[in-house]
């Protein structure tokens, strides 16, 4: 009976595969852990997501698409062949385009002002998750770091990407319905120059990766760049699905967005506060007393607001409850002077500190 | 009445601040985004995580440590003063003490190993969260990129961490019955070695931040600190906590433990499968008929095994609820043989496949 159930050849010392088996062990890390299996994903597709769920996934992946080329310039550094860099630096031009206004990082853009930003917001890049950041920044070192076949290796997603792009226009473009074709410009592209990158890359792997060591470290790469996109998808759900838990100075929903004209409050988003609008403290400013200058100061992320009496008066009693002319009319009655008066000045000084992002409304 | 509630002096540029002052604000970005205000650690303390989640806190907090030396490493590379290098280098001694056995990082092995990890698989960092390595890298990056004044006002998180030390071991020393003094003695250390290093980096932030623009720099590095340290629990707290889905390859409750004796499969651990064991293929693992050889293989993540007929036959009928047994009986029907015989092939085959990490009992 031994002969019949002999010892598998399994080993940990990999055999070398020949490139159509490397091809097909490529292929299968993407069958498993490619990111259109993420929950995060399926529940976009189904048009599961709520538009601010919609929003955080925009606003987050544009950092992606934005250091994409960021990411290839790293890649071509590391290029001594100027037949290579031809190919290469392609990639670049296709997502920086040849003028402003052009390229896919334009495209992208165009998507997240599709769903409501504000473009200056989405390029201040603010508002993004810190996972997103981290995960991407992995990304470049890991190109800039690890050996050319690794990093053009870890490209080799985009072999499974016409099938996820496919999926998703077609999911969005029927469930969700502020989401137009025009919206989605940026994938239409994709469907093109994904697959002509990837045969690009493919061919380069297979004929690279010579020994069983540099086809286990290929496919290490291509795995690594699964986890990259798989770990950001993680982060988004975490914060904006559940538990919904937002981290700290991460995008809020209705931060970043192009005001729409029929929610917005009585004195506009600009302007003198009146006497109707609530103000109060965004998150992370604080009214402090500073112990050592013995005055009050606000204190928001990174920066000091020296203030004056006066602003110490109002600033004590915006609580995000007492309107403009709650305040106006407290400080009328102690300070024994005109209301109307007053709240026009308070009026302005919270303009000015809204303006200084110091103050809402 | 315009006098009476004037601008106030805010400013967006920053006026210098008196050193009293950064160390104020310095404080106050502690107070508001350090991690122990993140709800994983307020669950870790009241004993509100179970063992599990617990002990994949003390897995990634691993990786967190073993990078720390890396990480002081980096920082002293990029001091042109020796006196400086001299006092920075404790931090490295620290961490990796003078022999196998000692220091910082050893003594967080303790507390893994306190909890129920094998020390080599803490030791792998195969389990870790790609969040967590991520995190832990951009900080290792951020050191590495930015001034000298930015690196080492990102190391003052210290100055807070005696608060979060003295709750933690008192509350999971109160709180949970397999934490020992002996499995936190990790953090004895640190009551003494922090504030000493917290100290000598304050002191010299306040003396180098000499401009506004210094100083922002100083608080903007001390902000992006506390958010690789919560990031890491957000992670965390979406694997193991809310809505618990871990990523594919982390750590999976049960997973490298040193075997329990009460809990030990009829067979133990290691040695041959027996008749009432249960096989499957842990997760990424599969059966896969590769069409260019024409024959199976079993794929796993960057590894091919090949597979003879027998091997083959036997793996088909693994389900994760046949026993073998019942794979031996429904083999010894097929192929007219003794079924006791090929139950004893099976089990020292699969046996084999296990000590290759293909299979699982």
């Amino acid at each position: 009976m031994t002969a019949i159930f002999p010892t598998p050849a399994a080993d940990e010392d990999q055999r070398l595969l020949s490139p159509d088996e490397l091809e097909a062990a490529l292929r299968d890390i993407g069958a498993r852990r490619y990111h259109n299996l993420h929950p995060f994903h399926r529940l976009l597709h189904d048009g599961k997501l709520n538009k601010d769920q919609v929003r955080a996934w925009a606003l987050n992946r544009y950092y992606y698409q934005a250091m994409i080329p960021v990411k290839d310039a790293a890649v071509l550094a590391r290029m001594q062949d100027a037949q290579l860099r031809r190919i290469w630096r392609q990639r670049i031009v296709d997502h920086d385009g040849d003028a402003p206004g052009d390229g896919g990082i334009e495209r992208w853009l165009k998507l997240a002002e599709g769903v409501g930003f504000s473009r200056d917001y989405v390029l201040s890049t603010k508002g993004i998750l810190s996972a997103t950041k981290f995960s991407v920044e992995a990304y470049v070192h890991f190109v800039a770091e690890k050996p050319l076949l690794e990093a053009i290796a870890s490209s080799l997603t985009e072999m499974f990407s016409p099938t996820i792009i496919s999926e998703r226009v077609a999911g969005m473009l029927k469930n969700y319905d502020f989401i137009t074709k025009d919206t989605l410009a940026y994938f239409e592209k994709r469907l093109t120059q994904a697959p002509r990158d990837a045969d690009f890359a493919l061919e380069y792997v297979k004929q690279h990766a010579t020994t069983p060591e540099l086809q286990r470290k290929a496919m290490a790469a291509l795995t690594f760049k699964c986890t990259v996109l798989w770990t950001q998808l993680d982060a988004l759900y975490f914060a904006y699905v559940a538990p919904g838990m937002v981290p700290p100075e991460a995008w809020q929903p209705g931060e970043g967005l192009v005001a729409e004209k029929t929610t917005a409050p009585a004195g506009g988003k600009h302007g003198p506060f009146v006497g109707s609008d609530v103000p109060r403290l965004p998150r992370g400013v604080r009214l402090r007393f500073d112990d050592v200058r013995e005055k009050h100061v606000l204190l928001a992320p990174e920066r000091t607001f020296d203030l004056d009496d006066n602003a110490v008066a109002v600033l004590k009693l915006v609580d995000g409850k007492r309107s403009v002319g709650d305040i106006a009319g407290e400080l009328a009655a102690n300070y024994a002077a005109d209301r109307s008066l007053i709240e026009a000045d308070i009026g302005t000084m919270l303009a000015e500190l809204a303006q200084k992002r110091v103050l809402e409304r």
